[in-house]
C-alpha cells in the first residue's frame, strides 16, 4: 500500500510488451523505425509541426529544454518549488553551463506573471546582471495544480513580450490534460510554449520521455547536446517503443484519468485536511505527527512534506480498491 | 545478413526476461533490490572491493569515468582512435568542463608507454600548458586488439610513477577477457585501472553499463554528476536487471565467447586480407571498392573504413550458420 | 562633486609610481621581482603561512576562490544582496563550472549562522539536492556594515562543523580593517576565513587585488584556473607592484581610514536618515524623490537605490573639504 | 641582453603617460571617455564598421572570440603549434564550455586550406562527432611566418562555404601589418577574418589588448561573456587609455617596425641557420647545444626551442646596439 511515489510503480504491460516487440535487429541509435515515427506522431498530437526526441529521464528533458532557450550568462526563472531548482542536482547549470535559475513564488508552486515580474524587477538590463532568457513552469506542479490554457498565456503573452522563451517541465503532464480535458495543443504552444518535457516514466512508463520542440529548429543543435551528454542510446528503439506504446489508443490519457480519479477519492475523503485543491495525481494533507504514524502503522507508506503535511501519490495502477482502504482511514483520523 | 554493429543486434531473452520479473512496484532510483547488489556482486568478481554503478550508456560511463580522474584544467591521453575522441560528439568535454584530450598513437587504436610518453613529451611542467591527470585505453580496442594484462600493466606502471589516473573503455570488455582467457582483475585493477567502463549493451543488453571503480572513494562525486547528468533513472531497477541478468552464469562471458567465435571464423576466410589480427569480435578486411559492392549485392551489410577497408563485426546472436555465409563469400572474393 | 562609486576614483600616485618603477625588462608572467614578494608580505600580514596571487579585478578573485572551494555540482550559501549574486554576470557559475548560489537572508546584506541554517534546512543530504561546499560573506557588505570578529567566527564555526570552507569577498576589506582596528589575521583565519578577496582597486589602487589562501594548498590548481581564464597577465610586474605599493607603509589602512572619517562625516549630517549604521565608506540615506532631484541640481552624483534611498559612496582622495557641502547639503533637506 | 620574450620587455612611455592622463575619476566600467572612442577608431582603422573591445590578455581575447564562434559541442581548427593550443592551459576549453580543437599541420605554424581540409577529412557530419564551427589562424604565427592577405582570403573562402567563422590570433598583428604593408582591412575582414586578437602588450603596452569583430553583433554576447570571467575592470579607463596610447601617431606600427628590424638584422647574420624566414621580430636558428651554451656564456638569454634549435625574440625598445652584439656573436659562431 504505497503512495510514495509514481516512480515506484510498475510498467504497463502494453509498454513492456512494446519493448518485445522491438527486440529485433534494427538500426542503431535513433535511425530505426520506432525512433523515426516520433515527429509525426507528436505532430499529429499537438496539430502542429514539432521535432521531438526521445530522452531517457525526467531530468535530461528539462535540461536539454533549457539549454536550447538559455545561454550560460542568462537566466530561467521557475518557482522556487520547482522540481528544476530542488531535484535534480543542479542539472540545469550542468546543461546550461552555469545559467542561472531565478525563484519566484506563487501557491502550489503555481507561477502568474506578476510572480516572474516580481522576481526580475530588480534585475537591470546591463552586463553585471544576469538577463532572463526563459521562463519553466510545471503542469501539473509539483504540488498536483493545474495551469489552464489561460494561465499558461497569460505567463506567454509576458515571454513573448520580453523575447523569452518558454519551457514546460509536464513529468505529470498527462494527468494536466487529463484533468484539463482540452487538447494538448491548447495548454502549450498555443498558449505560447516552445519545448515540453512530456513525461512517460511517471504515468506507466519505464525509461523515456518526449522532449518536444513546438520551435522545430531548437531541435538541431538538441541533437548535438542530447548525444554529448551520453543519451543517444544505442539501441533507441527500446526508448521509441515505449513511447509509442504509451501513444497508441491514448494509453497515456487513460493511465492519467486513472491516476486523477484516485486522487480525488482520496481527495474527497480529505476534506477539510486538504493543503491545495487536488487536480491532478497527488494530494497534499494536513495531518499530524501522530496522525501520520497511525497511517503508517496500519500499512500506508508514503512522504512527510514539511512539518504536519503528508504527501501522497497515485500511480497508474492503483484502482479504487487499493486506495479505498487508505482513504477511509483518512476519512476516519 | 547485417554486420555493421552490434548495437544493431537484439537483447538477450535472459535480459529481457529480468525487465520484466523486475516489473514490480519498489523504491525508486537506486534504492531498489536490484541495485543494491551491483557493488558486491562486481566485487565478488573483480575479487576486490569496488563501487559499481548502473549508468545507461557507454559514453556516460566513459565520461563520469574521466571526470572521476581529471580536472577540467587537465588532459587525458588516449589514443587517436579511441571512441571517446572520436565518436562521443565531445562529452568527455562537457563532463570535465574542458579537459582536454592528448592524442597518441599506436597500430590497430592500442596506446603502448612509449606512445604516452611520445604523446607528452613537449609538455613542460607549468600552468601554460594542459597537464595530463590520466590515461584512457580501450580494451577491446576499437580495431579489435585485445591488451594482455602485461600491457595495461606497463601503461599502469607509468601512470602511477606519474600520478595519474587509468581509465579502461570496457564497451567490449567481454571479449576482450573472453580472448584473454584471465581473471577480471588481471587486466583491471591488477594492472593498475582505477575506473572501468563495463561494456553490457554491445554484447546483449538492452540500456545498461557499469561503470566499476576499483578506487571506491572515486564513486562519491560520481553519484552527484550522475543525478546532475540526468542519468540517475527514477526506475533504475530495470537498469539494474539487465546487468544481473548479465552476470548469473557468465552469461557476459558467454555472449562475447560467441561473438568472438564468429569474428573467428570470418578471419580464416579473410586469410591475408586482414588489416589487423582478430581477438575481439571484429574484422577489418582489406577489400576493393568493387568487392565491397559485390558483398553488399549478395545480401551482407556492413561499414567501409576508411578506403579499401571495411568493417564486419559479429554480434552475440550470429550462430556460425548465419556467419559461414559471409565467411564463404569473403573467401571467394 | 561625485559619490556613485568608488569605482570612478582616481588611483593612488604612489600606485602610478610604483608602475613606473616597475617599467623594467624582467621576467614574463609571475616570475618577476614584484610577483615573488606577495606570499612573503602577506604572510606577514596575517601572521601566518598564506598564498597569494594576484588578479586583475574582484570578480575574478571571488570565482577563483569559490571555484578553489567548492565543485560544480555544489553550492555555496551567500547572502541575496551579496555582489557575487547580483552584480558579476553569473561569474560564479562560470569559474565553478555550474555551482548553485544558495541564498540567504540578513540586514544590511549581512550573513548570520542562523540565516544560513535556515536558508540549507531544506536540503537533504542526497544526490537529488545540491549540496552546500562553502559560504561566502562581504566585508564590508555590500550595505556598509562590518562583520566583527566574532561574528565571522560564529560563521566560521558552523563552516567547520559542517565541512564546509568560508571565502570573504573583501573588496573594502580594507574599510572594514580600519573600522575594526583589528589585526587582519582575526577577521579572517583566525576566525575560520579559507580565502579572502583582498580588494585594492575601490581603495586607490588600478586593476590588482590579492587572492589570500589561508590554506596554501588551495593555491595550486588556482595557478591553473588563473591562466585558463586569461588572468595570467604576461607582465604581471605591475599587478604586483601596485599591491606592493599598497601595502608599504600601510598605505591601505591609511585610504580606508579617510574614506571611512569621509562617510561618517556624512552620516552625522543624515542623521535618521540613515538607513543603516556606517560602519565603512558607504552611506544609505533615506531621501525622497524631490530631495534626491534636489541634490542632484546642487551637482551632487549618486546612485539611487531601490525607492526612497540614495547611495553614497566616499572614495580614498575625498577630503573633507569635498565632502563637507555634501554633508551640509543633507543637514539642510 | 635578453632575447626571451617581448613580454619580458618594458612598456612604452608614452602608454605609461597616458595612462598617467587618465588618471582622473570618470565613469567606471568601461563608460568612460577612453572606452567610447574605441569603436569608432578601430572602424576608422579597419575602414568599415566593427565592434572593438579592451581585454586585458591575449589569452582572454582570443578565448572570447573563440566563444563567440563556436559552440561548446562544435570545433575549431587551428596549428598544432597554436598558442591556443599549447599556451593557453586551456582557455579555449574554459570559455567555449568544452568545444575542441582539432589540431592542423602546416610548415612555420601556418594553416593552409589543404592542411585544414586535410584535418577535417575525417568528421562525418553527424551527431557522433564534434564538427568544426571555426578556424584560428595566427598572424604573425608562432614561428614568426607571416600570413599575406591572399593567403588568409584562401582560408577565409573556405570558412565562408562551410559557414564556419575565422579568427585571428594577433598577438603579434602589428608585426605582421608592419611586415606586409598592407592595409589592416586587407589581411582581416577583406580576407575573409571575422574576430581578431589585435596584441598590443607584446608590442609597447602594459595590460590592454583589443578584440575586435568585423561582424558587430558578435559583441553582444560578448560583452556579457566577458563580464561574467571577471575582465570588466572596474577601472577600464586604464585599460582603455592604453589601446589609444597605441593607436596615436601609429605607435603600434612603429613599435613593430622597429622590431622586425632588428629581427631582420639577427637573421642577416644567421645565413644559413635559419629555421624559417624572418617575416616578424622572431628568430629562430639552429644551434648546438655548445654553441647555445656559447652564447649565454656571453651574457645572451634565450630559449631553447626544441632540439638544437634556439629562439630569439625582439621588442619593441631594443634598438641595433642592443642587437648588434648577438648578431655579431651568431655569425661567429
Amino acid at each position: 500500500m504505497r503512495f510514495f511515489s509514481d516512480n515506484a510503480a510498475p510498467v504497463h504491460p502494453a509498454v513492456l510488451a512494446a519493448m518485445a516487440d522491438a527486440n529485433v535487429l534494427d538500426t542503431a541509435y535513433d535511425g530505426d523505425a520506432w525512433s523515426k515515427q516520433l515527429d509525426g506522431l507528436f505532430s499529429d498530437l499537438f496539430e502542429t509541426e514539432v521535432s521531438a526526441l526521445w530522452v531517457p529521464s525526467g531530468t535530461s528533458a528539462n535540461s536539454l529544454a533549457l539549454a536550447a532557450l538559455c545561454p550560460p550568462h542568462g537566466a530561467i526563472v521557475c518557482h522556487r518549488d520547482a522540481h528544476i531548482q530542488n531535484d535534480e542536482c543542479g542539472a540545469p547549470g550542468f546543461y546550461t553551463h552555469g545559467a542561472t535559475l531565478i525563484l519566484g513564488d506563487g501557491p502550489g508552486a503555481k507561477l502568474t506573471p506578476e510572480g516572474i515580474a516580481a522576481a526580475t524587477a530588480h534585475i537591470r538590463a546591463d552586463v553585471h546582471q544576469v538577463q532572463p532568457h526563459a521562463v519553466s513552469i510545471t503542469n501539473a506542479t509539483e504540488y498536483g495544480l493545474v495551469y489552464t490554457p489561460a494561465e499558461v498565456a497569460a505567463i506567454g503573452e509576458l515571454c513573448r513580450s520580453k523575447g523569452w522563451g518558454l519551457h514546460m517541465d509536464g513529468a505529470r503532464f498527462a494527468n494536466a490534460v487529463a484533468n484539463l480535458g482540452c487538447a494538448p495543443a491548447d495548454v502549450t504552444w498555443r498558449a505560447g510554449v516552445d519545448a515540453l518535457s512530456f513525461g512517460f516514466v511517471k504515468n506507466g512508463g519505464m525509461s523515456a520521455e518526449a522532449l518536444v520542440f513546438f520551435k522545430p529548429e531548437l531541435a538541431e543543435a538538441t541533437l548535438m547536446r542530447r548525444k554529448r551528454a551520453g543519451l543517444l542510446f544505442s539501441k533507441g528503439r527500446y526508448l521509441a517503443a515505449q513511447i509509442l506504446a504509451m501513444l497508441e489508443d491514448d494509453l497515456w490519457l487513460a493511465n492519467a484519468r486513472a491516476a486523477n480519479a484516485g486522487a480525488r477519492l482520496l481527495a474527497e475523503a480529505a476534506g477539510d485536511r486538504l493543503v491545495f485543491p487536488v487536480e491532478a495525481n497527488e494530494v497534499f494533507v494536513r495531518v499530524s505527527a501522530e496522525e501520520a504514524a497511525g497511517l503508517r502503522a496500519l500499512g500506508f507508506d508514503f512522504y512527510d512534506w514539511g512539518v504536519g503535511e503528508a504527501r501522497l501519490v497515485i500511480s497508474w495502477n492503483q484502482a479504487e480498491d487499493a486506495i479505498r482502504p487508505l482513504a477511509d482511514a483518512i476519512a476516519a483520523l
